[in-house]
């Protein structure tokens, strides 16, 4: 287990994550960024409207130039999700998938949408009626009660080991598993029940969560259904670490124009910042997002020397 | 002179202008934008550090890519100056160089860095003593002085018309005047003594500006130098119209997370909207705006048809 301390440390490689580490590096900060670059939203795009690229261009073709652009900086890019983030002292503590550690100065959340939608019968319905996009935010609901979480990828296996802490019974449904290998791991030693090879057709009920169809038309009975798709979501990684929230909507991290969250040293940047929803939009947020993070690392480190 | 309602109105063709033009052709508004895209800052940059442009690449190749692709989408670019702003009801009534005038649902100020400095000894020392980047601001404050405006473009030009209306005598030095001939006509009618084919080497003064000394070692004997280089500046505009500046610095307008700025349908971006001072923040700020502006300009449309 590695521990370094890292100046700026993003969470996301997408447009946000990588336009913020290309000005981080620029102002003598030490950046790492974390995620995979594939896993961008931007991924599935045909893109026209992205000033001075001309034409419309393929998503992949987009970032695959970002990231050689941000290494040639000097960014280290790893490809792996973050699993956990602690307070430790003026420092953040940061877990990816594999196990590695890293100390941070400074935190960039540059993880994209957060709530990715499931597309089924019942989830619009009931939303916030027992269907969740947060298991971090609402465990402490489902004391006792039976759930179950559908996505392939950490954020579900993470979200179900946490709820095994809270409910009586576990589901996990997944089309097929793309985890880590410890976090596998972690996982057949859990109480979870796995459903793999499935998925969700419908879910049931009328004013709250009763049921959730499979596919093979088995149905969990279920109060409560955590939709985690994609990596181990920011939404969870921001709610247990304290950073707020949109007020009106709860559905994007309060930033102001400085891309500060209110804790000190965490800035979020791109579409986990809120709408419009769009690749310029990312890139500029990513810009002042990695500009102060580097100042703010720049202040602390003078200050420590003193 | 013709007069049209635009939904969105851009003022400067800079990244941040020609961005918001994009967004806001995409969500179905009449765009038109007005500006010099060789005045933009970035056409005297290298740029590599825009996200997905990799290598060095020529400000100037940038701004044509970024121009042809927001006249592409459906844009109307013109490049002449907007002279003069005036609210008329619900709307702006925006005038160009050539005396074509406009009605505008919503306006951007997108004119990109306002405080361009002159660079010679005595400017920075005498900034606010006598020196300063903004007729319509600080004009008041000359009645019956001598003063000198410096610079070569419409807002020079503009700026002493402007000044013979408060102080005694208006010195205009330019190296090379590049005014609209009907800007031109104006100046050779008014009062205004012109220096053409001069420039400034030096402002003296201790507490405050006592004169002016020019390449020919002329002086004139003035206490106040406007410096407006540039375009008419957004300062400028903005100031006769209400528009808020950041109540720190006064240096740039104020806006919030959506571009907006104090004035109902008045969106700012890019440079002129405040640090950092970079292409990437421009883009994603014009993006922003140009999206807002639109929805703006689409309810208002729906309101008046109510
Ligand atoms: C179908 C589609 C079409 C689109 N078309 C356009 C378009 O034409 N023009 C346009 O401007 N925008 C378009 N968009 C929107 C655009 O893709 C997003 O606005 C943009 O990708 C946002 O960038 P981002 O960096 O904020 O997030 P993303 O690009 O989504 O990147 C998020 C990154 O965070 C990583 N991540 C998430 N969780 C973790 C974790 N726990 N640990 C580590 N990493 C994590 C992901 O792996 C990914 O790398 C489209 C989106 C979609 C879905
Ligand atoms: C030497 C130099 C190097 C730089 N290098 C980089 C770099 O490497 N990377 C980077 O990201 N940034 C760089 N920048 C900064 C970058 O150029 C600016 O951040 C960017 O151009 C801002 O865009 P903007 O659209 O806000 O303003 P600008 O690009 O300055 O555009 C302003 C526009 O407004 C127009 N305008 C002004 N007044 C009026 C008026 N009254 N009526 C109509 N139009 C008007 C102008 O004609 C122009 O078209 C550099 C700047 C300079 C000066």
């Amino acid at each position: 287990m590695s521990e370094r301390i890292i100046d700026v440390l993003i969470i996301g490689s997408g447009p946000a994550g990588l336009q913020a580490a290309v000005h981080a590096v620029r102002k003598k900060a030490e950046v790492v960024v974390l995620g995979k670059v594939e896993r961008s939203a931007i991924y599935q795009a045909h893109v026209e409207n992205y000033l001075c690229v001309p034409g419309v261009t393929d998503g992949s073709e987009l970032m695959a130039t970002a990231l050689e652009q941000a290494q040639k900086f000097g960014a280290e890019v790893i490809a792996e999700d973050v699993l956990n983030i602690e307070q430790d002292g003026e420092l953040y503590k940061v877990k990816i998938e594999s196990g590695r550690q890293f100390m941070a100065r400074t935190l960039i959340f540059a993880t994209g949408n957060a709530r990715k939608k499931l597309k089924v019968k019942g989830e619009k319905e009931l939303s916030g009626k027992g269907v969740s996009y947060c298991v971090d935010c609402d465990a402490n609901f489902y004391r006792n009660a039976k759930v179950a979480v559908v996505g392939n990828e950490s954020a579900a296996v993470d979200g179900a080991i946490t709820l095994t802490r809270y409910a009586s019974e576990v589901h996990l449904v997944a089309r097929k598993l793309e985890a880590s290998p410890e976090l596998r791991a972690e996982l057949s030693q859990s109480p979870v029940q796995l459903h793999e090879g499935q998925w969700v057709k419908e879910i049931q009920g009328e004013q709250a969560v009763a049921g959730l169809v499979l596919e093979n038309d088995t149905t969990l009975e279920v109060e409560g259904v955590f939709i985690e798709l994609g990596a181990k979501g920011a939404m969870d990684l921001a709610a247990t670490m304290g950073v707020a929230m949109d007020p009106e909507t709860f559905s994007f991290i309060a930033t102001n124009k400085k891309q500060e969250t209110n804790m000190a040293g965490i800035y979020a940047a791109g579409d986990i910042a809120g709408p419009p929803w769009q690749m310029a939009k990312a890139v500029g947020e990513g810009c002042v997002a990695g500009w102060e993070a580097a100042n703010f690392a720049a202040k602390q480190k003078r200050a420590d020397a003193a």
